[in-house]
């Protein structure tokens, strides 16, 4: 081995990231393209390529590396690239260091296997075909949590791995102001009959949807070059390596779901696209943590996707390609149709509002979990019982509740606060572009996006993960994490159906 | 690290075998599916894959491990799983261990890239644009032959990669003799003008073509739950795993090659296919040789997918979707078509008899290349110049000529030649199926494969690489590679055509 220290551990870093890049290949296979029967062949590659992964980055090397280039850190500015790769890197070793490699692997295995397993269960609606998946799942995150032992609060090992240094109490906090709030405005709302949106259910044509869905993302800022967009269950975003941004998004025939779904994952994917290349093969190379994802995420589908100067430029565009089903649907209708609150069942179906609580029921549960308050065994009913609770809904079969989402399947838990969380931080980041940009309507009324993604890409998705989460959003805003602006958001787009 | 010598060994292999899976599908992705702006990261990650997989794999850990295991090798049955997996390892782990892992990813990222080139070179027919590509390959292929120094014959060192453990030497003999009767045979139905094949260029819709692919190969044992077919620019098959195939090929709307493309695909495809199960994730896994796997590529599409039994069960089917191009062409017309000979540019496209020459073509130009006796700026003037004297046709440019093939473009030389040794070991086995099985014409004339997979499935594919080529050869065929049955089946099936 060559080279400066520095040097010596970008190359140790470069193939623990090709490694990474390698593993997240082999999953958006699995779940886009993979033919079924190669799920246990997968999860045996996923299993080996990501405990090589850890093998390589815990190793005792890349741990007098950092000792090595302690003085490089301290004598180089704190924004800078080197101290930058340094302390990051230095988080996550001694982070990744307790976890052995062979837990890693097995938790990787358990996961596309769980994973395998849902699509099937859900089809069925058959919560017991999950369950001794879900079990397994649990007890591998009581492993894990115990490399960390004692943790001062147990969901908050879960949750790092998502949100890195964010505590559970802090989430806590932010979501009991939004449940403070949440819960009697949805019920103001509850009735909500007046608003018709029985147009939205109907004929529309996947294969339409999908070029709208890629003109729309095109308008954004997708180009074939570096992008695709495909066809899944679930959709998400991944990127299997720079300039290589993978979107899906799922086409059902009945709805126009699939439209905000394509503008959800384009938003991951522009954050991800947007990172400064000079990042890429390093920790840095990504976005810095889930919540701050989200808050792309939903910027894109809902602050820009369901706002009205959005619709002004594409609903003409609409409306010509499902004349049949919109030909007598106006522009104002269709704008409050698409923005109408009323409790559901399906979190990804579910309004900007009623979102959250779909999130705060998932956080409750995941802390009964690993907290060994409930069994996997009660989690139907447990979840049955709280969507009544919280939004008034009856549950009917697994399949609608507690079987809709994958995360649990492949073990992730600590996940879903992020997506709460991003939606109180799209509109903090969103207040600042507009303090910069001035009204963006104009822009967006004639299709045009460019100004927003460029000052997002200049503020927030260059710096990577460079700094914390908690310092990226400080930067980029000005303050800490503030449920105050979203809450604002929220009242004034619903006070005419409020009122 | 626990369990016996043996147990060890296969845990080792299976790691190995995992990286080398998930390298499989990275080079999938990147020629089906990845965006163009991904390959500079796919590259790396290539790179860092193959480079740890062959890391691994020549570990002393695995040399001590099969020298403990020279005690089970010899007690053991020669037939044995375990005497056949300590045996094969051994002859690949000394092979192996000459190959600098850091030059086994240099070869893996230039690869890539060479592919990644290769596309738009081809596409503006400008040889200078992969020029420097092909100089780089050759060099580390001269780097690659180092290893083995000194080797009996250079080229020997390339083709053992392709061909385990067969000469040079051996090829020549075999091309030798086809290269005697294939010349004067192809002069002699030179001119050929009486076989009308002008229906087979005209309209015809990718989609249907795709449709009906899928079909064929659902006749002969193609499945949703385990195979897929996509579109390409140059069809392949690979196998990321266990029941997991995956066929390519290329739509092209105004021909039917799609279809012969699909059905040679397919035979590689049921090959990995019906591998013993028990022999994945070790180095038994996968068909023993690309020879041997062209014989069936080769069988599919031509001995089965050519033949007149083939085509009375397909062709009302084929008649059927594209009526408006062959409503009036009469089955024999279409089955003399689909087997005319005559000389033409394209090695995909060429037909049984001429399909050769294109082959020896290379494999001479291969040897001059790594022989230094042409300079790879020589190598378009040097293509044009053979295929004239080979086939007496005139290449109009790179596209038609030396840029047609990737293969050199990912640095595959020594590949070639086991194209047509595929030719000359498919007759082989056939003649042995069909002394088992009897006349398969009826069968074939209602749609029936079964027999000759279930056949081929029990005396070939199911063997993995137990073996070496030539034994497998020899057990399936009960000779050595012999050109007299293919030379035989092309002059019967060519007599029409001659007399």
């Amino acid at each position: 081995m060559t080279g400066s220290p520095f040097e010596r551990l970008r190359e140790r870093l470069a193939e623990v990231s090709d490694l990474t890049k390698a593993a997240t290949l082999l999953l958006w296979d699995q779940r886009v393209m993979m033919p079924p029967g190669g799920a246990g062949a997968r999860a045996e590659a996923l299993a080996t390529v990501s405990r090589l992964a850890q093998e390589r980055f815990i190793d005792d090397e890349v741990g007098r590396l950092l000792e090595e280039l302690r003085g490089l850190e301290e004598s180089s500015d704190y924004d800078s690239f080197e101290a930058s790769l340094v302390r990051t890197t230095r988080r996550e070793y001694e982070k990744a260091q307790r976890v052995p490699p062979e837990l890693v692997g097995e938790m990787r295995r358990a996961s596309a296997l769980g994973l395998a397993a849902w699509g099937p269960a859900k089809e069925s609606s058959d919560f017991e075909q999950l369950r001794p998946h879900l079990e397994g799942q649990l007890e591998l995150r009581h492993r894990y949590i115990a490399c960390f032992s004692p943790p001062e609060e147990t969901y908050d090992v879960l949750l790092d791995d998502y949100e890195p240094l964010m505590k559970t109490a802090e989430v806590r906090v932010v979501f009991d102001e939004l449940k403070q709030e949440l819960v009697p405005l949805i019920e103001e709302v509850g009735g909500a009959g007046e608003i018709d949106d029985s147009f939205l259910n109907g004929d529309f044509e996947p294969a339409t949807q999908r070029e709208l869905g890629i003109e729309i993302a095109r308008a954004f800022g997708y180009t074939d070059d570096e992008w695709r967009l495909d066809e899944t269950g679930h959709p998400f975003m991944t990127s299997p390596g720079a300039g290589d941004i993978r979107l899906t998004s799922n086409f059902r025939p009945n709805d126009l779901s699939s439209l905000f779904a394509t503008m959800h994952e384009f938003g991951h994917g522009v954050y991800e696209w947007g990172v400064d290349r000079k990042l890429a093969r390093t920790p840095l190379g990504s976005g810095v943590s889930l919540a701050v994802h989200e808050s792309q995420s939903r910027s894109w589908e809902n602050l820009v996707g369901r706002s009205r100067p959005f619709w002004r430029w594409f609903y003409p565009r609409l409306q010509e390609a499902f004349s049949g089903q919109l030909g007598s649907v106006d522009e104002e209708a269709f704008y409050r149709a698409v923005n109408k609150v009323q409790p559901s069942l399906i979190r990804i179906d579910a309004d900007e509002v009623t979102y959250n609580m779909h999130i705060i029921l998932r956080f409750e549960l995941e802390q009964d979990l690993i907290g060994d308050r409930i069994e996997v065994a009660g989690l139907p009913d447990a979840w049955n019982a709280r969507m009544e609770e919280y939004l008034g809904v009856q549950v009917p079969d697994a399949a609608h509740g507690v079987l809709q989402d994958m995360h649990w399947a492949g073990g992730a838990l600590g996940y879903f606060p992020t997506y709460a969380l991003g939606n109180v931080i799209s509109v903090q980041i969103w207040e600042r572009a507009l303090d910069d940009l001035g009204d963006l309507d104009e822009r967006f009324e004639s299709g045009d996006f460019s100004d927003l993604r460029d000052w997002l890409r200049e503020h927030l998705y260059s710096l990577g993960a460079k700094f914390t989460p908690q310092e990226t959003i400080e930067r980029v805003t000005g303050s800490r994490i503030d449920a105050k602006p979203y809450l604002r958001y929220l009242r004034e787009k619903l006070a005419p159906q409020v009122a």
